[in-house]
């Protein structure tokens, strides 16, 4: 076969492909093809095609297929990847099919995509650059300035005058390779305070923090927040720098996950939006699961009240007191749970194991639990007119469900994030349940214990 | 009386006020002296009564009898601001007396304080420069460059460059007039692409997002986060710049904000300590007062249930469900709650009224509870052998109670916020007390209708 001929085969084959929304064997067509020759034949493709087959293509590949391809067919194919039905068949991919077809766009690639989109657009097309919801390369943007480490001060300040304009963030410049890997940083403060001789690479830090394009967005908070940065640079696998993260940027995802952890301790579900912009029924399903699973668990508890019935047909002021102690329970339970979720995602927990912080709050459950079981055996005593036996249980069950609820409620979270699960949003239905339900089977106990009965 | 005897008679008059403790007198007695003479008396006294004398005088006496102080004196009245005994003195003052008693401090004289002091002998002198709790005056910092309108681009530059090893904060410059009043701003950016001859008056921002002394951290927060800003100017009452907050204190303000609301939510006191580093008194300290008020809650709602023993006596299954009710009540409260609080606090709920929110709320209240009531009656049908009457009791209750948390949490919010009390604080008890001891009563209500007793 002649390379001709070679070349119009992989061709039609690969529209052929496409067409079928075969990627799986678009992507194994291309792998022998040479750079050049997958070049002319995502040319011959029609418009929306062209993008998918550019982006089954490896990072190396890429990067060659795309400087093969003219300055014209570049910039088009930059601005395909804004079209919608693109878009559409990219987010239709389940995710474990993004990471298997999807590689890494080259850095320069990426650096001209972005720079041509809006922030709406460069969110929208973020899944097309094949990063994961709340990453880094997410939020990134590419209103950065990077030069080579040759110039001097005074060259620097000449291009940042010529550049400003286009850029808001030019207190930090990104020093790179020619591979576009990032060396060093030189803080706009350092340049002006140099003398005008010197070069970039003589003043920069080489000592940078950067985060990758996978690393989660709360990470990418925390170091911005522990290191006092105005912004972070987000390099790819090789280091090339591909955008950066900035401060206030990082204000408004602090906010949204301090959002999200509220309204999972409160039993909504978050997915981002704004609650009161979104419709009734969005707002019913929001808190529903929540609901349900807490109407599941106090279904228990009422079967349970309602096998000890003889018992409390005999003693009918044992049933007052059910609300107490679950309420009670509850209630310590989430005051635990509370500060261990919220100290695990502040790292305000660093210091203390797991073993220690449970342990803590079991003593503090008990030392609560002893106060309120004194002040409500007393209490329940003087007000039930000598019912000694039934006051002295509800207070020795409170001590008992205190304990029991400050360390569900410390050792929960611990337990779900330990499985890679968001503690905020799991810890609750489960401390309810073991408390409720080991609650009154502890209260009929004791009562019966008491009792006599 | 001659000058210098009537100097003689201040003095010691000034003496035994200050001994005596007698703030108010002291401050009286200066009203009529002149600035020199005031200034005199300073001298003569000793170490920390002198500091506390400076305190007394109103802000324009103050400019004139520090002019009047001569340098080295100046310099050792500053020192002494830091002086434990002085601290203790002001750290017992009622809030009120305070306010009564100290005037804002000269920017002159605040600016030289705040420079001498470390970031913690700051936070510890700032109730001594009568700055409230969480307000901009305690979280600024003196860290800025305050030049002349005069000042050429290239002028500004040289003195950047001798000024920027003492200030970290260089990416704004701050325009004052003679007398030190904020003019306009101009960020390094704006200096690094100007005409080098231009000069800062030119070339400055007139329009300048500033906060007074006694705004609120949070309300600094928000306009940081709002205009993207790195800084933000601090000015006193008449204009005059006295320091800067900078984005990486909004980041622990947002942080320590998102956590005292959580920590509220879970009823749990926050006072900014780590709770982790806290002793188990503490803790416990922080964690009774809310379990002392539900405790109180949950009596009246078993006094209720006591009430009720003989309807109890002849159907007691109507005891099984009363945990399922207030549990469910609570839940939806601690949702509409959740959701209004976090509401509140982000500025998302803006566009809509406050009747709008808990029409809404009420609305998905009753939505919910009727799919849960629904539920919950057929289940309870099915699994309690035709016992229609109870089982119907329980999911109408279920509606009206479900309707009835929604209002009560999406309302108190708004109702404490507008009695200048922190919702978030506040309004769990409440909503608690509201849904039990309605809850029950409306149970036992609808069950005494439905079994004809």
């Amino acid at each position: 076969m002649s390379r001709s001929e070679l070349r119009q085969l992989v061709r039609s084959q690969l529209q052929m492909l496409l067409t079928q929304g075969n990627l799986q064997g678009a992507k194994a067509l291309l792998v022998p093809v040479q750079p050049v020759d997958i070049a002319e034949a995502i040319e011959g493709l029609e418009e929306s095609q062209q993008v998918i087959a550019f982006r089954l293509l490896s990072k190396a590949e890429a990067i060659e297929v795309y400087e093969h391809l003219d300055s014209a067919i570049q910039q088009a194919l930059i601005q395909k990847f804004k079209h919608q039905e693109v878009l559409d068949i990219v987010d239709q991919m389940s995710p474990d099919d993004r990471a298997k077809l999807l590689d890494e766009l080259p850095a320069k690639v990426v650096r001209r995509l972005l720079s041509q989109l809006s922030p709406k657009e460069r969110q929208a097309t973020a899944l097309l650059l094949g990063y994961e919801e709340d990453t880094a390369g997410r939020i990134m943007t590419p209103e950065y300035i990077s030069l080579k480490d040759y110039l001097t001060v005074t060259q620097t300040l000449d291009r940042i005058r010529s550049l400003a304009n286009a850029s808001e963030l030019i207190y930090y410049l990104y020093v790179t390779n020619a591979s576009r890997q990032l060396m060093g940083i030189v803080s706009l403060r350092d340049l002006v305070v140099s003398a005008p001789d010197k070069t970039l690479g003589e003043i920069m830090t080489r000592d940078v923090v950067c985060v990758h394009t996978n690393t989660d967005q709360e990470e990418v908070a925390r170091l911005i927040q522990r290191y006092d940065l105005l912004a972070l640079p987000v390099v790819d696998l090789e280091q090339r720098l591909v955008g950066v993260v900035t401060v206030d940027d990082v204000l408004d995802i602090l906010e949204q996950e301090a959002t999200e952890d509220i309204y999972a301790l409160g039993g909504v579900q978050s997915d981002g939006d704004n609650y009161f912009q979104t419709n009734l029924l969005t707002v019913a399903r929001k808190r529903v699961v929540w609901l349900l699973i807490l109407l599941g668990t106090n279904t228990i508890t009422s079967e349970i009240i309602r096998s000890q019935s003889e018992l409390l047909t005999k003693v009918v002021a044992l049933a007052a007191f059910i609300p107490l102690l679950t309420g009670t329970g509850g209630n310590v339970g989430a005051q635990s749970s509370t500060v261990v979720i919220r100290g695990l995602n502040t790292d305000e927990i660093r210091d203390l194991g797991p073993l220690q912080v449970i342990w803590r709050e079991g003593l503090a459950g008990l030392l609560l639990g002893t106060f309120l079981g004194a002040i409500a055996t007393v209490y329940f005593y003087l007000s039930l007119q000598n019912a000694f036996a039934v006051a002295f249980s509800v207070g020795i069950s409170l001590v008992a469900i205190s304990t029991l609820a400050s360390v569900a409620g410390s050792s929960l979270p611990f337990l779900f994030r330990s499985f890679g699960l968001d503690p905020a949003l799991m810890s609750a239905p489960f401390i309810t349940t073991a408390v409720d339900v080991a609650g009154v089977l502890i209260y009929f106990k004791i009562a019966r214990l008491m009792l006599g009965l």
